[in-house]
């Protein structure tokens, strides 16, 4: 089912009548202060009049009042655009996209751009199809970002899937597919990898939108980068970055995620170096579950960018028009006026950013507190709910280290680094039982295990980790950056096999496990990377897990979301993988043995 | 012939090259102050390295300097952004667009968004096709925007041609078409004609740029074109218009030509309202040869907002990027960073706008006061260049007008107003000698003629024109807007015959004669519209006519701009076609005589 949204031109002479007062709006929204994004300016005493799902009239707009109209006199308070979220991974929240809508649009947020990134490294075109089909019929608005780079390396492990230039060139002709999504492999940008080159090609001469990813500090390699096409970037982490890129015409993407929390540093572009904003926008990236309760999305980051110093109403344009004139949308979206897409939000205190009401296509979405919309449900196939395919059953026994060497034995470790996605590269001694290596609670070198889970191929990796500070147990998930095979962590081999088996007949997701039994688990049926839950389900759920973590020895914070990190062989400086042992440094796979 | 304009991605490994410093840069510009439109800034002491037309670094540049590469020192001066004309008619500079070009160029216009609109009305898709092709081998990059209301009315008039909805349709694919004309047939887009509904609503399709023109002073009227799709406005002449439409979202084009000098008022929402600036753009939409030797081209404009208390990076900027984005092509145009093309004005006075040094795709096109590139020739065919077509040549007895009246009779007269393309309808007692109504120079009223000739139907009107004031020979023009037929004015019938049969034989223009002389002519041999010569020849053409025109008697400013401009009966009150006179406020064709 889709949603019954309509174009601009099936609508447009409907709009003219009721803009001359010829045909009655259905919706009228009386007495606000318009928050208009294309002046800059707060106009107060406005109507908004609305027929069809869009704007038909803006200014005093009594003549375009009937019987059948609906009226909303709003009192004063203000009257502004909807949010747009210029890049963010849905599965970063753990839902789908349609419990994601129904947490992000009490927020204020009534479009997003979307890199399915995730599921792609699962289920590759399938994946992006079935989350962006997902989105369609929702109230929100669901644009696509076509993901870039799955998988990450093809060099050291193995995902679900593989998306190559063709099926780029496929995907950008889906309506609401809105360009590339990040183009994290800045290096095959710059030094000419086909794959890079061809898709940005593609997305040029679809004209759409490539959006990019690039950290490093480096002016050359930058400019070699925009020299390629890419025309943004949302990994700035300083403000002499961000004038950077600002002068060099990069779309600014300032990033306040759950974990990244860029806006206080960079930001300073705007209210220190007064560069004109209007190639600027805010953007969320990740955000967890808790953090859409507890702070909002958007409305977040735009609600800090202003703490920062920043004009409400320029704040509100780098969520709104700012965003919809990047992806080319602005005939639709971004701003209160003729024509436009009535996707409206009223705030009470501008500062805050916090809707009292939400309007989609012209419709009352969220009122005072409350969903006030039935979302259409929309079911995954069957092999996406059952997505984590062993060979066989595991046995303790797989997740024993074999080793020549008698006694004593040194191994590779990953050691960890708390709140961080770095790890660092470290030594250890390890004692060597039997022929098999031992890990070492007391010294904090637990055992780790990588399986492949797409295929079913029974290949595994074993090797060890330093920081999480297990005592006891095993934990256990499917979100594994970026291929998403099944990783372990253990104090024993049993507990480890205990908790693979059991994610596994979840269908994927988080667990910890003691004495063969669970203490807690996240389940995310949906390839096992989001849940079919609810957002308050899901907060639980994670709530419990994190919890169970700490009972079993772990003091980190979030040590779920870094345990996901240690798979993704394209940050420093080691990894493992279903492969083995990545050292990112060195670019080789290395065996946890030295 | 194509000029060999590169796409960025046939060039981007090449620039990533060059950026790190790999490959060598084709140009350096060395130590300039760069205009930089994204940030807003004036920036010191940089460079700018080319390679295949496009920019590859800006910043310091020293590594990509080889031993091949040409190094421009511009020791100080300011390095900005080739100038974008938004909108703009390029048959009335009665050149050729090359002839245009060698004009603009040196004026700093790198690109232009023309309307084709006059040839349009001569020659239809054919016509728009020639101009078109003519812009894409030159170093001016040409872009079109496909005429939308050809002709300008069907019920009143013949034009050579009609372009229907299939037409604008299979336009908007060729490369280069930017967008649908302005469309001014704003009734027919409010009210719903079947014909403004389906261009625009082809044109969103295409995702192009729909651009307006709506002069009227009504809100109702407005926010209905804008909800029906139309994105821009180029007529408006107010302040308190300007601030409307801006407010509503529409790009606000603020026009300096050579008739409309609409900047001292409109740039207020800038300099007084202060708005924000960045969906606001400056315009020529005509300019007049004359002007553009005097004055220069879109730099004129840029100066004339800066001279109203714009900043010029801000008035730069409405000339350059914000014009980019409007047709979504900034990821080619509009800036100085990677990746674009290498569109480079090098200018000494940043109040004056007028550069020393102007590189197109890489390449320097003027320098030092001289054009330093050969421009390519472009022949239209035979048939354009000999595009009156009459049924036979005309005789004096062509040009009485008869009656049944004994002695004398009433007449409608078309009273003309210097300097406004308005006319009013008055009325004259004129004697009728042997049945036929003669004109009557000492009450200064001329009969006009209105000859069809594009397909030699033979058909003509006659009528009376007040205000010229000639008191002897006769004057005829090829430029009749919008449909360009023969118009002819004059004091006798057999003056009248030499001027239309002269002109017909020139291949159209404009002339004046008198007693079967020639006092002087423009020729325009392309559609009857434009000349085949350059930008100095037809300056001197139009003097000698302008001075003929008051020899014969004409006191007026610009008569022949004024007279070209009588047969458009899309404007208020009284006008003259092919088929008669045309009652504008009452919509209707009336008789000369009353």
């Amino acid at each position: 089912m889709r949603n019954n949204r309509k174009k601009l031109y099936e609508v447009s002479q409907q709009l003219s009548k009721v803009a001359r007062g010829i045909e009655k709006a259905d919706l009228v929204i009386k007495n606000g202060t318009l928050v208009n994004v294309f002046s800059g300016e707060l106009l107060e005493n406005m109507d908004v009049a609305v027929s069809k799902g869009r704007i038909a009239y803006v200014g005093n707009a009594d003549h375009t009042i009937g019987e059948q109209t609906k009226v909303i006199d709003v009192n004063h308070k203000y009257i502004a655009p909807g949010l747009l979220d210029g890049h963010m991974h849905v599965e970063s929240t753990m839902l789908s996209v349609t419990e994601f809508a129904k947490a992000a649009l009490p927020k204020g947020t009534t479009g997003i751009f979307m890199d399915p990134h995730e599921i792609a490294n699962v289920f590759g075109v399938e994946g992006v199809r079935l989350m962006h089909e997902e989105g369609q019929q929702l109230p929100l608005k669901v644009f696509t970002t076509f993901p870039s780079c799955v998988p990450a390396t093809t060099e050291f492990e193995d995902a679900g899937a593989e998306l190559g230039v063709e099926d780029i060139k496929a995907g950008l002709q889906w309506e609401n597919v809105a360009g590339l999504g990040e183009v994290m492999n800045f290096p095959g940008v710059v030094f000419g990898d086909p794959l890079m080159i061809g898709e940005i090609e593609e997305t040029i001469k679809a004209n759409k939108t490539v959006t990019g990813h690039f950290p490093p500090d480096d002016p050359q390699m930058l400019q070699a980068y925009i020299a390629s096409g890419v025309t943004s970037d949302h990994e700035t982490v300083t403000r002499e970055q961000g004038l950077e890129k600002v002068r060099l015409g990069m779309h600014l993407m300032i990033r306040e995620g759950s974990a990244w929390h860029d806006v206080k540093e960079v930001i300073k572009v705007v209210t220190e170096d007064k560069v004109k904003t209007d190639n600027i926008s805010l953007v969320t990236d990740d955000v967890y579950p808790q953090t859409l309760i507890e702070k909002g999305h958007l409305n977040h980051v735009v609600r800090r960018a202003i703490e920062e110093g920043v004009d409400p109403v320029t704040a509100i344009q780098m969520g709104t028009i700012n965003v919809a004139r990047y992806f080319k949308l602005d005939q639709d979206l971004g701003a209160i006026a003729p024509g436009k897409c009535a996707d409206i939000l009223i705030i009470e205190d501008l500062q805050k950013v916090v809707p009292v009401t939400v309007i989609t296509d012209g419709e009352v979405v969220f009122d005072n507190g409350a969903l006030v919309k039935q979302f259409p449900t929309f079911t995954y196939p069957e092999h996406v709910r059952n997505s984590i395919n062993l060979k066989s059953e595991l046995t303790a026994a797989d997740f024993l280290l074999k080793s020549q060497k008698a006694q004593t034995t040194e191994v590779n470790v990953i050691k960890i680094i708390e709140n961080s996605a770095r790890t660092e590269k470290m030594t250890s001694s390890l004692q060597v039982v039997d022929g098999v290596i031992l890990p070492d609670v007391e010294k904090d070198i637990l055992q780790l295990a990588c399986i492949e889970r797409h295929h079913a191929t029974g290949q595994m990796s074993l090797g060890f980790a330093h920081g999480f500070q297990l005592k006891k147990g095993a934990v256990a998930s499917t979100v594994a950056h970026d291929s998403h095979n099944l990783l372990v962590m253990g104090t024993n081999p049993e507990d480890m096999a205990f908790a693979a088996n059991e994610l596994a007949k979840m269908g994927g997701g988080m667990i910890v496990v003691e004495n063969q039994k669970i203490l807690a688990k996240v389940s995310m049926r949906i390839a096992g990377l989001m849940s079919d839950q609810p957002l308050e389900t899901v907060v639980k759920e994670v709530q419990q897990l994190e919890k169970a973590w700490k009972e079993i020895g772990c003091p980190i914070h979030a040590p779920f979301m870094t345990f996901s990190l240690i798979a993704l062989p394209v940050i420093p400086e080691i990894r493992i993988s279903n492969r083995g042992i990545v050292d990112v440094s060195e670019f080789k796979l290395i065996e946890s043995e030295r």
